[in-house]
């Protein structure tokens, strides 16, 4: 892959419309920034395992990883094999099936889990303690001078099998700071290929990730890894700020599956990043495959595709009201960030409502191939309106009021010719 | 409402643990924020009519408009009167219900719609016009000395009668910095309520909201409102930080509902500002009785709340992971920033799948009122997750694996005393 450049990001928006710097890419100011370079840890076969309804066999879980290898994730996370024997079974069977994607297993900060999780076969480790005053009483029960010395046993330990290692805290918002920056420093010096901040609570705000990232930038050499859970919502929005401020991976999962309400959406992220920098994003994932592999993930957990999801929810290019509509119709841009067809989806004028517009009728009427004037489609758009006040319209509603006011228009000219 | 104040937020965060300030409270760095002193304009009846499966009847907007007074949101807006004769009449219904909650609508920046607005007994008009490059384009074709002159006068118009006007931008982040501070500062100076920045097309970062509203609250005297829609899946966290630039007023709906997939939703906000100041939060809003109102608007639109909502997705509070667990059972605010119990809901941990540990197990067991030792609920916990690698558990399995389990302990105790 290329070094990213800020200008990569400077794309033209759209057609039609002056070329200027696209308002939503990177900010040039951020010197840090790695919204044009960033990776992916796809975590669904690790955090959204611990997502309530999730139950993957091992047939299910090599499906799902061959799925995500194609839609191109960098890494995969999968359950540490220490959480079971099966676990530790479907672990080795995935290292073993050759995807691209570099295979990660998550393990506590002990030495017990280390040695299984390197016999797996996996690329690499991802080590998480607790550091929160938190955790540390009511979790592992130890303090930071014990959290240290695991930190370095583990790490030297993987990193003698020539694997990849990272370290991350746990609730590292609720942590001490100085606590934080001390043991990232010892395990920075040591070697570690990432080291990482967990809002493992999900309350975060981006200001704050945009700080702590930044802050840690300065301390460590190592690449930033950033893992946040969505209770309050800010799961995607904080992702990106911390790629902003310096941080190059980000943790997702298909849908954002994980424990509670999960964590940054996989989908969602992309949605972010594309509007950032479109040349990145498309010329890395397999955008035209989210749809089906949300679809398997989420049939896979016995969930619906939430109808607010961004890009594949039903409505995600669903344009209704009529100034919405009539904008959308002269260029999609003008409502539209994001293009449905980079994602292999259509968008959609609902014109078949109150609120519809005579711009949003007019194109209906040029779809049904009938010849009304403008000044005409809006006394039809009237009638159409009039209905919908009273009762939802459906397609066929719209098109029958359209049709019957094409024929009168066209008896009154037959009329008059007779008269 | 008395003003908040910084301390306000510096709340114990939980029993039992040091109390230390609020890691998730407003930044003592913002003297402009106003994290503690938000306000909510609630659009579900205005944003939300324009979600794709949208259509509210008088007596469905009447039920809704109760709620969300109710409820206690500080603004109620609704669809223009000029949309149709029927949202006029509505309009209309809802001034004369007598809320507590102002009643607003929302308007083009035209006369025509100013004299019907005014003339339904609101208590305030907002009004829009697209200031973007793309909406004078393909919108509404007019230039910033036409919208400044039509601004003036519909603000003037409005005032005359004596109640509270917005005038707001369209696709803010997308518009020319200099016209837009300069509507923005000329509207100022004739007077109105608040001013609005608007991320339209739903594509606005969280570090870009602060610069803009920052900017803009240097240049005006009045307040700030902000409309995020999501598509890119930062309107929430988008919301929180203009508040910490400094805007007051948030444009939400229940469950996010509106044009495409949505803008901030009602919930999803309340969660985020609970973990800021929940003194606040819990003085102004009737939590409970969110998930009614949510359930009431998705039942109205015929849509399932998304598994993953914040607070009342169905697994929000659901604990799976044994370390989670563990520590969940010590002490829940290890792994929940929000307390299930400020909504009237409850947490729920999650002992049968083969990631579960002992001190769930224990728990269970405890729940079961059977006698087993510490070292028992290991060995149980083991064959748990034995049988968790083979297939879904449900728990009755666990249940019986646990009866078993002890009826056999107490079979080789009933045994040994019989030898």
């Amino acid at each position: 892959m290329p070094p990213a450049t800020v200008d990569s990001a400077f794309q033209k928006v759209t057609e039609g419309v002056q070329v200027k710097p696209n308002p939503y890419g990177p900010n040039p100011h951020d010197f840090m920034s790695n919204v044009s370079r960033f990776k992916l840890i796809e975590s669904t076969l690790r955090e959204g395992e611990q997502f309530a309804n999730a139950f993957f066999d091992t047939e299910k879980k090599i499906e799902i990883a061959k799925a995500l290898d194609e839609f191109g994730v960098d890494y995969i996370e999968l359950t540490s094999p220490a959480a079971s024997e099966q676990s530790r079974l479907d672990c080795e069977a995935i290292c073993k099936l050759g995807l691209k994607a570099k295979i990660l297993t998550h393990i506590r900060c002990h030495m017990d889990d280390a040695r299984v999780a390197v016999a797996t076969g996996v690329d690499g480790v991802d080590v998480v303690i607790g550091t929160s005053q938190f955790l540390r009483e009511y979790s592992h029960g130890k303090d930071m001078n014990y959290i240290a010395k695991s930190a370095i046993e583990v790490i030297e330990f993987v990193k003698s099998h020539g694997i990849e290692i990272r370290f991350s805290s746990e609730d590292s918002f609720r942590s001490d700071l100085v606590d934080l920056l001390n043991i990232y420093r010892t395990v920075d010096k040591i070697g570690v290929n990432r080291v990482g901040i967990a809002d493992t609570v999900g309350c975060a705000n981006p200001r704050q990730v945009y700080d702590l990232v930044r802050t840690l930038k300065s301390i460590v050499s190592c690449e930033i890894e950033c893992h946040f859970h969505n209770d309050t919502g800010c799961a995607i929005a904080n992702a990106y700020t911390a790629l902003e401020a310096g941080a190059t991976f980000i943790d997702v999962s298909v849908l954002g599956i994980g424990e509670r309400n999960g964590i940054t959406s996989l989908g969602g992220l992309m949605a972010r990043m594309i509007a950032a920098d479109r040349d990145y994003v498309l010329s890395k994932y397999k955008l035209h495959k989210l749809r089906d592999l949300e679809n398997l993930v989420a049939n896979s957990v016995q969930i619906n595709i939430p109808f607010n999801n961004p890009i594949t929810g039903f409505c995600a290019f669903t344009h209704k009201a009529g100034i919405h509509a009539k904008a959308i119709l002269a260029n999609p841009s003008t409502y539209e960030i994001l293009d449905p067809a980079d994602f292999g989806l259509t968008r959609y004028i609902h014109f078949a409502n109150r609120l519809t517009g005579w711009n949003a009728i007019k194109s209906r009427v040029d779809q049904l191939n009938l010849a009304l004037t403008d000044a005409q489609c809006k006394e039809v758009t009237t009638k159409i309106k009039a209905l919908g006040d009273i009762r939802p319209l459906n397609i066929d509603d719209v098109d029958s009021i359209i049709r019957e006011y094409h024929a009168d228009q066209n008896n009154e000219i037959a009329a008059a010719i007779q008269a």
